[in-house]
């Protein structure tokens, strides 16, 4: 398992939080938003998942993350 | 049919405006958010929904409806 921290823009509210938490989740991987700290902490699997995957999912949810 | 704009504090993203007007939708009247304006206005039937209950339904999805 490796962990990273993304800084992601945009998430304001707990929806948020949940919006970019269940996206990670359905990668298989584990994410932990700091609402304050504007970051995702993640742990995944390097075996079956990408650092660009999981950006790209978080994007998708429509927030920026930090390339 | 009537209308009324309720001031509504702590929506923040287009997940909050979801919860809100969802939240109205399914007391069977029509809500519409304006986020920057912090209120939402809804056309009611007063036979059938008072503006209590649409307040109440707001507060529950975790907001605070000034009153």
């Amino acid at each position: 398992m490796k962990e990273i921290t993304l800084k992601v823009e945009g998430m304001s509210c707990g929806h948020c939080v949940s919006a970019v938490e269940g996206a990670v989740k359905k990668l298989g991987a584990d994410g932990k938003v700091d609402l304050a700290g504007k970051s995702v902490t993640v742990k995944y699997n390097e075996q079956t998942v990408s650092v660009d995957a999981i950006k790209t999912a978080i994007e998708d949810q429509g927030y920026d993350v930090a390339k």
